[in-house]
């Protein structure tokens, strides 16, 4: 099917996407070949693994289908040999971190919908989803994880959560609404990060 | 039936105070509201997650009824506008922890056994659900854990899933001695903490 | 059978040697009882519970088969109270750590291959189990985790599932060539430590 040909596609370059975040961040900290492509995965599979044990689907996809982890280690070792090219990693890691979070939002998201969770939980799922791989990668290279500091991050996978959720319902979810939900997603996170946007503190 | 009735309304108990218990130390770190939710939801639902993970129940019910998210995102909120009212957070984050921990050994114990698991692993089962949304909390915000400080935490929620699994074998669990056994562990862990008891430590 | 039978005998090794590793580690840190005993719990069945939940056997052999619960306490104590006449026990953990690496990359390659999963999917599996409780042990005691620092040692799990899966495949896999690969992982992972080699780091 079309569909779940997307759906594929769109996953892989999330994986693709979040392998290079990870990879990135564990360049940073100066980890060896291996600890780069182990970041790389974690960073890149986490959030899927998590969703599919949740959504019953096991094996996951990324130990079924090893379109997923090479995909990982091809980006990840990527990103250790040429990222003397890429000067600036941490927004390197940054942009790469936004774009995988609206992929994977709107893919775990219909996947776990597909599976037959109801709306909220498929909402949450969702959003775990995109979030989980970055919260790996910032806990194993020991940074506060993204998802914790003063920027719209998860609400803007909530967001897109909410935002496929919907689609859906009203039956209208094809590759162009979706990739606009993704695009959204990404969007918001970047103008967040760039117009330090923040969510507000309890009032001590 | 009444059984399981008793058994929601305890498990939205649990579920309330330690999202309040997750909130409280998210509010004390100075996380911001979307932060504050995420830490309470976390502590309020890993351990049930990785229990119906554990114990095959998939989607976790924590995805698959939205009256947990929803008793999670609720109290987490109501710690993050309501807390300059409650002073003494640390101390506010210790109790509620402890009720936790005693709802969440119980329920957790009698799912495991429900589910068919062997009363060893239904312990253990137990034990996981309670101390592993604290667990959580800890790791994401930074602090020890509690359960490897020198405190009875573990041994308490061991104690009282020992205590549900004698009960349901001898055919007596119902919501009254359940209720003891919850507040039994609430009570050996508050007065651990008060006496300073804790276990002992290995002979250098 | 056998074969199962070999491969119980090999895992509740494995558990042994890890739940050791675990408490060397909780009591090098000056956790007490408990947090000793639960540390050498989650070193010896969190890579196993992993596996488990990943290719979908629940509950996980941790909760239900009590020999493996009780292996991983009992070997957890005695090393809480013979460790006065472990010295260096540093040395003492990374030695265990080896030997748990070898056995538990075997027994999770061969048990994701039993389940079915794909060999790309069988060898990343089996890596993960190898390296899922030591990571685990790491994270929580607050240590760099060991797999990302400049060692072989996910590669050294690595090689031993690819070589598990090669044996399988050619129909070869006996106790025999099964103990050299588990040999063999922990005695790569031994030089390493030994010679101090290392795997490259990126280039500034």
């Amino acid at each position: 099917m079309t569909g779940s040909y997307s759906l594929l596609v769109a996953d892989l370059i999330g994986v693709a996407v979040f392998a290079a975040s990870g990879a990135s961040a564990a360049v940073a900290k100066r980890l060896d070949l291996f600890g780069v492509a182990f970041v790389g995965f974690l960073a890149a599979l986490g959030g899927g693994i998590l969703r599919d044990l949740v959504i019953g689907a096991v094996p996951p996809l990324a130990f079924s289908d090893w379109r997923y982890a090479i995909t990982a280690v091809v980006a990840s070792l990527a990103v250790f040999w040429l990222h003397p090219q890429l000067n600036r990693l941490r927004r390197t890691v940054l942009l790469l971190d936004a774009a995988g979070l609206g992929l994977f939002t709107v893919t775990g998201t219909l996947k776990a919908l597909d599976a037959g969770v109801p709306p909220v939980g498929a909402c949450l799922v969702g959003m775990l989803t995109g979030i989980g791989g970055g919260l790996a990668r910032d806990l194993v290279t020991a940074e506060i994880p993204a998802v914790l500091q003063r920027d719209i991050y998860a609400v803007a996978a909530l967001g897109g959560a909410v935002a496929v959720t919907v689609l859906s319902w009203l039956d209208v979810a094809d590759p162009i609404t979706l990739a606009a939900a993704a695009a959204g997603v990404t969007g918001v996170r970047l103008l967040a990060l760039y117009r330090r946007w923040s969510a507000p503190v309890a009032v001590p």
